[in-house]
């Protein structure tokens, strides 16, 4: 093991201080597959298992990065005990990671080893119509739009035991593979273990409000779910100007946390016996300018609808679901309301992401209040739990030592 | 009869070239209760049935108007046959009309008699939050929103055989009242028996397109449903420099009207095996830019989403039901597509209709491509037959002589 970059090598030819040690190092494991830990998540519905997997050198345009930190997101959750489609498994999930770049495969210019990355879930090619247009950021080559289980890299780099494995981004592994226009290079200053955690909830949180909703100075906002997506839309909703910001989870909990983030109102459906449209029609002189679902479930995605003012409230999905549809009266939408929906908070993954951690460093957004607990990936099943119970908001789980 | 105005006299004091005499028709019957002729809904599902009505005088704020024609619209006949509240009958069905005002009740500045008007069902008080806003056209005072039943006025002026009769605009009564903040004046050069299509369906569908999804030049748009507010949704995305509009419809005889109106390509949901969301992404590169449901029906309002391309796709509903939810799979949304809704095409109603009447004088809207048959109030219930059929694009009754 290379004490510089972690990399695995077959000959130490030099000392840590003499540079010829660092690119001998990467030459020892580039082009070579690479065995390292991973956790597997091998059959829907089963704890995670801690496995010696392969990970094949990278292909052409594609960049093989060790990942040092990585965040436990609900999606990694749902896709295990939820979604549990057949064709995901055996699979390594995790998909908000931050690591440092192993090796490149052929035709890569814009990564070195040794840089800062943060893998994305939506890629950004920067040539396609969608990356061309300002409207969306979606990707055409990086994202088969409407599927859902799309997977980063066609062919799965991993093999375990004798088996190909699935990756997301993969990032429950100490190196994966990823394509160079899902991956984001970011400030040689940014603390890996900190920022893993805008390679998606809290992008996605912020974002939504920001970039989705588009909140306005001096707006009211509702924020349905106060995970970190939703703690994080409620800082979107304050940094954008909102004047109210109303947290609503039933866990009350979680209120504390959310006023940190700038939530003036906390409201739990359950101190109620009405709607909590109707409570919070009441609170706001008939509904919210804003209301964003950070839950993932299609009543409150109704709920936070019919929430919203008529005339021009506008309600974002931002909780995934694909297990049940969501639905409304015509008239919530012929009455003025508009209904959107928001993948990665509506941030160009490669441009948004490297600005994100910039004004992370720039304290311009909040990351560390997030951050709960902190462990190895060892206990991923045990951060599993937790999140589970609702009782984290952000577990970081180290992966390879820097 | 006052030959001037149609105003029911009780003395006739001059002939009609003296000045005189039309203020002396005007008073005689300002102020007292008009007996007039009127089709009246006497219960759901039942033919309406001419009758002799009496017409309250106009109270404070109020505009007693003398309808010269109206159309018959698919919301009369979706209150008549499938909304069917028990509590919206008595009525005087009629929403789409023009005429002349007879009297106006204490208060009123805006408008005098003689002056030529379009009744309008969501008022523009001009002094509301919502008024106050550019974001949306409707009017707290004139409109409880979400409450799809609500009279114009609170109180109704007609009643029948002894009993109060309701009103939504009631122009299928030669005579109406309507509050002033719901009463558009127009150009007097304007001919009634056309432009009281903009009363409602016309503004409506053309206003989707242009107001509500805002139609871009060179965009690809598709419009479900080829009824008046469909056409009027072809013309309004035209208008809007739209370089593709599929018209969507199953009775294909609506095609040619459409071409008139600007559609560029035609489809028959019938003359496909796979969902119709799916010949369109085909035949578009993945979805279209802007799509309009101008039917009212759930299952189309979902296609018409699912048409859409992610990333940027608009979907209005325009059509009206409130008997069943729409629905969607949560990605639909969260892939980058909008659903909204529009209500009266979201033309601030009291700015907006003058404007549509200005444009059709000036010839930059069409109108007269809509009417497909003429006839007298007498014969609602053969108008109506007519729409069931589908026979008809708009048929304008003849209430009172002008």
């Amino acid at each position: 093991m290379c004490r510089e970059c972690g990399s695995h090598v077959l000959q130490l030819l030099s000392c840590s201080t003499d540079p010829s040690f660092f690119l001998v190092a990467k030459m020892a494991t580039a082009g070579k597959v690479i065995k390292c830990k991973a956790a597997v998540a091998w059959e829907p519905n089963k704890p995670l298992v801690m496995e010696e997997i392969e990970v094949a050198p990278p292909e052409a345009n594609e960049v093989r990065i060790k990942i040092v930190a990585t965040g436990l997101c609900r999606t990694d959750l749902y896709h295990l005990f939820e979604g549990m489609h057949e064709q995901g498994f055996p699979a390594v999930l995790g998909h908000e990671g931050a690591g440092i770049v192993e090796s490149v495969g052929p035709g890569v210019t814009e990564f070195q080893p040794g840089d800062k990355v943060i893998p994305l879930f939506i890629a950004q090619c920067g040539e396609c119509r969608f990356c061309k247009s300002p409207k969306t950021n979606e990707c055409e080559k990086g994202w088969a739009a409407d599927n859902p289980d799309v997977m980063a890299s066609p062919e799965p780099r991993f093999t375990c035991k004798g088996k190909k494995v699935l990756q997301f981004m993969g990032t429950f592994s100490e190196y994966t593979v990823i394509d160079q226009m899902a991956v984001a290079k970011i400030d040689p200053a940014a603390p890996l273990e900190k920022v893993c955690l805008l390679g998606c909830g809290i992008c996605t949180g912020y974002g939504a409000a920001v970039n989705t909703a588009k909140v306005e100075p001096g707006s009211t906002c509702a924020v349905f779910g106060l995970g970190a997506v939703g703690l994080a839309a409620v800082m979107g909703c304050k940094s954008a100007g909102a004047e109210r910001i109303i947290a609503v989870d039933i866990n009350p909990e979680k209120f504390e946390k959310a006023k940190v983030l700038g939530a003036t109102d906390f409201v739990n459906p359950k101190d109620h016996d009405k709607p909590i449209s109707e409570v919070l029609a009441e609170m706001t002189n008939g509904g919210v300018d804003f209301s964003l679902e950070c839950v993932g479930n299609v009543k409150v995605m109704r709920s936070a609808l019919e929430s919203c003012i008529p005339g021009w409230g506008v309600s974002v999905i931002v909780g995934w679901t694909d297990m049940e549809d969501f639905s409304a009266r015509p008239v919530q939408l012929i009455s003025g309301r508009t209904w959107k929906g928001s993948l990665f908070g509506g941030f160009k993954s490669k441009d948004g992401v490297p600005q994100m951690v910039k004004a992370y460093l720039d304290k311009k957004v909040k990351l560390d209040e997030f951050i709960t607990h902190n462990m190895a990936l060892e206990k991923v099943n045990d951060a599993i739990e937790l999140m589970k119970e609702g009782k984290c908001i952000r577990t970081v789980l180290s992966v390879s030592p820097q």
